[in-house]
């Protein structure tokens, strides 16, 4: 699967709150480049190559490469966040909304596992203010999950054994589908998203 | 913490099994660069000179950049899996096995996290045939995992939801470790398999 196909745009257009389409079209092209050679063997020729454009032109959209890592770990950790969100604020119980929040987090990073890579994988060669932003963001995905164990613990639906340790655990292993998921393995991101929902509602003591 | 400290040697002697020392030299040194910029980004000088050597010195004990990411792959997957084998052949109940097998397989990824990055991250750089080699060894270190799910389902200890998910789930929970773990964060590398081996009790319906 290209990123083309992957990125949390909408299916038809990847990416497609960046504008203007060449900016779009460079987004694209440095997640592949980054996810094939990684950030530091990566340059911006490279990637203003694989866009179909010169180097000149990429500048007129990004200064450096490191704004390109952070506009696409900016918009990929959005999305992640957007996703745990939604499921926490929704209607249901505690368990309903962990389950629902578990399959959408395995089902963005199945589907979107080169972005995903990307994006947790090169944090590091994010300038200091960049990363401190994405720092925050993760910090409120975490406090997200936390807060739906809480109101499990204390409506009494889920006997939670470390709050704190366990909303770790839980976005650990949705995070680590990006990396062992295949698109041609023998589980469909929806399958993994159905089992993970399953082993996590037992990780709080609910037993099915 | 530097590779040189989290190497899957003994403690006193990172790597102690690769020989002559300045094999091992130039080992800790690839983890360290591969580590810090990628694979590709690094170039056999880069490893030389961090080692402080010469090219042609490390030339004389590895041919090929790729022939040190597979020394350290090798060396790191026949670990992983020793640490699986040693908690599954163990004497007593398939609960206390499977509690041994992710305390020592998440303390191994926490404090060897840097070498376990290369190892899981630069997977797609080896060559096909080292390729196939590592692939092997993670087949069976998920085999492992499986087996003792198999035998505390059968003497009635577990209740599994799904074999063969429920091991993808238990390894890319303590694999991930190597990724998020900080040797200055909250939780010590013990803490945290402790905490995770109750989460996968848990998962195969131990409840405590």
């Amino acid at each position: 699967m290209s990123a083309a196909e992957e990125t949390p745009g909408t299916e038809d257009m990847p990416w497609g709150e960046v504008t203007p389409e060449a900016a779009r079209r460079l987004l694209v092209a440095a997640v592949e480049a980054f996810a094939e050679r990684g950030y530091h063997a990566t340059t911006t020729r490279d990637i203003a190559g694989r866009a179909g454009m010169s180097p000149a032109a990429l500048y007129i959209h990004y200064k450096t490469k490191e704004e390109l890592l952070h506009r696409i770990s900016r918009i990929g950790h959005d999305r992640a966040l957007e996703i745990l969100k939604a499921a926490a604020d929704r209607e249901g119980t505690a368990a309903e909304r962990l389950a629902d929040a578990v399959r959408s987090f395995v089902r963005w990073h199945a589907e979107r596992h080169t972005t995903a890579r990307v994006v947790q994988y090169e944090l590091d060669a994010l300038g200091p203010e960049h990363r401190a932003e994405i720092v925050q963001l993760r910090r409120e995905s975490d406090a997200t999950v936390r807060r739906i164990l809480e109101e499990g613990a204390a409506a009494g639906e889920f006997d939670v054994l470390d709050v704190s340790g366990t909303a770790v655990a839980v976005l650990s292993l949705c995070i680590d589908v990006s990396r062992w998921f295949n698109t041609q393995g023998r589980r469909t991101a929806d399958e993994v998203g159905v089992l993970y929902a399953g082993l996590v509602l037992r990780m709080v003591g609910v037993q099915k």
